[in-house]
């Protein structure tokens, strides 16, 4: 029996939407086919590492191999399935690579839902959400997660705050206002299920910002004395989030 | 009188060598008179920030200029200096683009020293320095700091752990090990200075991880269950300590 695939970070994983099952058969996609064959160079007999989201960490082993495609049977569990903590990023997008680089990290530290927000001052006129699929895709495969984010549809501000979920939190970042720190607003509400808001470019504007703090589900925290870029406020909120009352305590 | 320069990010701010005092003159440097002039288009009697990292944050009205030069005079101090919380990171450099996002997320994460760190695994054989300098003073002027983070040159991570302060922790960000989370680790020591270590891709070989280990001002911590890429880990582990026992309190 050949050795688990391995590139320099680790071994290889992919992400699948087939259900993963004792002697299950799973075919990749075009794309990922070619990695496989093409970058990795696998060859029928190797093993790779394989994840849906709902089914656990599943090795499985290449029995198939074409030009284009890659046929594999799961061979057996080797995590079972765990959650990625209940966290919603709803970000207003900033231009291209920031967002690329903004889901990807996002990704690693921990999210379960992208929601790109279209807010007053957001220069972004378009969301390539296919995009951002694939790249937190390529992040929870390289990050050992076994869940993938809800990319969801870009949202405005007012629908995203008429629409918002009644049990849910909003952790507001208002960098214009007198918040309070962020660890003191979680230490007071450790339980509750928390979703976090973020800026365009240049912030919120003065009747967005009265908006949202009129909601009671909203808490506004400071980042600190310092202006961050959007991209910045974004993962630190969520790096603070999972010290704090996240999967990192 | 003119008003002040502003650009989207709000006012436009300065970093100069020169002293800040009542009516002291400054030159601006050739890259920042061409800001000024061409991309700004300055005219005398306009104003902007300046700071210099001691003599706090000066008003200064733009009283010369020529094709290639501009001279100002300092009016008044808006803000008296403060200094940013003394935070050490040691990095180990990774490809370049992701070096400038991080020097500029660390710069505005408030890191006091930048010091790229060599190890076994490190890919990049040179570091910019002048280019991370360049990036870091960039951040500073527009994230509000009145100090611009120190860039060192590389050492390795032996001529590191040697010449550490004896009056210094050092967080190491082992994501290999059981190291306990960076939340419990500063509940126990809030009072210390800190350093913060992250590896390269790939993370540290065993013998660094055990060499790091053995040295009484390391204290080893956790960011978590997933795995980290290494710009990722280091903005994170900034964000959590501001939060937890540095300026964002």
């Amino acid at each position: 029996m050949n050795d688990h695939l391995t590139h320099p970070g680790g071994k290889v994983r992919l992400y699948v939407e087939a259900p993963l099952a004792p002697d299950e058969h799973v075919e990749t996609s075009e794309a990922q086919s070619h990695y496989l064959l093409h970058v990795m160079r696998a060859r029928s007999g190797d093993r790779i590492s394989l994840f849906n989201g709902t089914d656990g960490e599943w090795r499985a082993t290449i029995v198939n191999v074409t030009k284009h495609h890659c046929v594999l049977t799961c061979d057996d569990q080797t995590r079972s399935q765990q959650n990625t903590p209940d966290l919603w990023l709803c970000f207003a997008p900033i231009k291209r690579t920031p967002a690329d680089y903004l889901t990807q990290k996002a990704t690693e530290l921990g999210v379960s839902v992208l929601q790109p927000v279209i807010t007053h001052r957001t220069i972004v006129s378009r969301v390539n959400s296919e995009r951002m699929r694939a790249n937190a895709i390529e992040a929870a495969e390289q990050s050992d997660r076994l869940t993938v984010p809800d990319v969801r549809q870009p949202l405005t501000l007012e629908k995203l705050l008429a629409s918002w979920p009644s049990n849910r939190q909003l952790l507001f970042c208002d960098e214009a206002g007198e918040a309070p720190p962020m660890g003191r607003a979680l230490a007071v509400d450790a339980h509750s299920v928390w979703g976090a808001l973020t800026g365009p470019e240049g912030g919120f504007d003065v009747g967005e910002r009265e908006r949202i703090r009129s909601h009671v589900f909203v808490t506004p925290v400071s980042l600190g004395p310092r202006i961050l870029r959007a991209d910045t406020a974004a993962l630190a909120v969520l790096a603070v989030w999972q010290a704090l009352i996240g999967d990192w305590r």
